[in-house]
């Protein structure tokens, strides 16, 4: 079982692998540097459906088919799925999966979703409760604009620091302790709220509730930057990754070198119109699914931390007024067990 | 550690206890027949705030403060929090819990959340990951009614088979073994869909996944419903209710004489306008932490199933034509810890 270290930090024993995985993504994915490592990439955004909620459904089905497909497994193998998304309800993931038949857990952790089902995962897995699980989130650029935004149709004018979100879906199936990557540690993150209230400046308002987590990761372990090869946030875009850097700076450690962000990695940020970056619960799970866990396993990546980040904010609650509360949960991958 | 048993199914080694809970209500609740047993009753359904969504998060604060109180603990103590609502974006829990400084897990399972909730903190505490979890969730008519129906102004009719949605939150504190209710096994639900399209009949749109829930759960254990003193579903209503009962009757499982329905006690349906009865996450969250669990502890009840059904719609999927996913959790309540 997981064991806890100081106050958020929990070590697994048997370290769970990430045995498989799969990534989806559309036409502003295909045209971003890492197009060549995702599974799928189709150019037409309502993949074949008639309406954006329903080809958001249909990324997370084609997502976890190719995930089990490459893990050799079927959907009865599977003891659980985690799930969510960023639509209503979280309408993505229940009627993209409903097909599967498989004991479902739904989340709602806004971009933060698959962090917190891995996180939820190493817990059943490394305590022997369950043998395979399966960790899942998409977003949809047409599907958020329209529910957070306006109506794509209206064409408004989007903030230097706004970021995009991404049309894309990314799965893991996880299982014992078999082949890296494995997850070493996890931390669970809390609610941080500094009083950002600007909608379009999202990686402002969880910049914060990265910074909380992984100084609280690196107190609980005794452990600093040099400890790792990439500290990977998603996603922070321009502006949250600056400030990232520049809190833990104040708290002398310096992850400039280390550290990267999903939503600057998705998208060539020079030559295509995505502002402040990517953004969108599928934005960190494709980049990790499609680029960041071939790295782990092929040793070129050997210790990885993987900080997704959420904003815990609603159109309501913009409207009346409040400031954006976020949270943001830690995965540490390992290309060893120990 | 929890071991699996059957396909569904997980038995707890160790019976985490419920230390301790809080119930919410307002006035409809304060007129239905469990009012003597809920912590705190505000005939104000705006719990002094200026929306109906800062009410429900407003409930939430106070449902938790309850249990915590009750519990001889702080927010400090607590290992984690699972919480969820019905509100887009989950808000009434981001906002109700931002301040406490806990680690939060979110989840979305629509009125299944307090179920869902029950079912990981089992797994976390029984491994002995963790020490002390806390689950919540809540509802609130008033926020419900304009975000899935209609504005209040509007004063639309609603039909024979429409549930109401309970204005309440319930909390409750989990930890290790120490006294009762312990919580003896969990099963974890899959999701279901037959086709129901009428967002007005929650109740025959849920049953399915009740269904299968509970006879997996027989299956997986070899039990009977002579084997409980309550299987206790929330929230089927009037029509759910029978529904169930009849799937389970072809089945050879005759649970008429022990099924009860969260949304059937929570309220007179003889004398209070609620056509179907209760419904709403908080509705079988507020049951639970009113009127069950004080019954386990004092072991007028000695082995209880709580099902939580939640169905997995949304505004939206329902206008794109639709039809109604669910899902259902269960938790195995018991007086005694073996």
């Amino acid at each position: 079982m997981a064991h806890k270290l100081g106050k958020y930090t929990y070590l697994t024993d048997a370290a769970p692998s990430v045995l498989a995985w799969g990534s989806v993504g559309s036409k502003k994915e295909a045209q971003g540097p890492l197009a060549p490592y995702f599974d799928l990439l189709n150019e037409d955004s309502t993949f074949g459906e008639q309406t954006w909620e329903k080809a958001e459904s249909e990324m997370q089905k084609e997502a976890i088919a190719k995930a089990l497909e490459k893990a050799g497994l079927s959907a009865p193998d599977l003891d659980c799925i985690f799930a969510g998304d960023l639509l209503n309800q979280c309408t993505g993931s229940t009627f993209g999966l409903r097909e599967l038949g498989v004991p479902f857990l739904g989340l709602y952790g806004a971009c933060s979703t698959m962090a917190e089902g891995l996180v939820l995962s190493a817990f059943l897995l490394d305590s022997g409760a369950m043998q395979k699980t399966a960790v899942i989130t998409s977003s949809h650029f047409c599907s958020a604009e329209r529910q957070y935004r306006f109506p794509l149709e209206y064409g408004g004018q989007r903030t230097p620091t706004s970021q995009w979100t991404a049309t894309a879906s990314g799965a893991a199936i996880l299982g014992q302790n078999v082949s890296p990557p494995y997850i070493r540690a996890v931390c669970v993150g809390t609610i941080e709220d500094k009083g950002i209230k600007d909608q379009n400046n999202m990686g402002a308002a969880m910049a914060p509730a990265a910074f909380e987590t992984l100084r609280r990761f690196f107190e609980d372990t005794g452990t600093n930057p040099d400890n790792y090869d990439l500290i990977l946030t998603g996603d922070l875009g321009k502006v949250g990754s600056r400030l990232l850097d520049d809190l833990m700076q104040r708290e002398g450690y310096h992850i400039g070198g280390k550290h990267s962000d999903c939503g600057l990695l998705l998208y060539d940020s020079n030559k295509q119109d995505v502002h402040a970056g990517g953004s969108g619960a599928g934005c960190c799970a494709s980049v990790l699914c499609s680029y960041i866990l071939p790295s782990i396993r092929e040793g070129r990546l050997k210790n990885v931390l993987f900080i997704a980040t959420g904003a815990l904010l609603s159109p309501t609650s913009v409207q009346q007024g409040e400031s954006i509360p976020s949270v943001a949960h830690l995965v540490h991958f390992s290309s060893l067990p120990n």
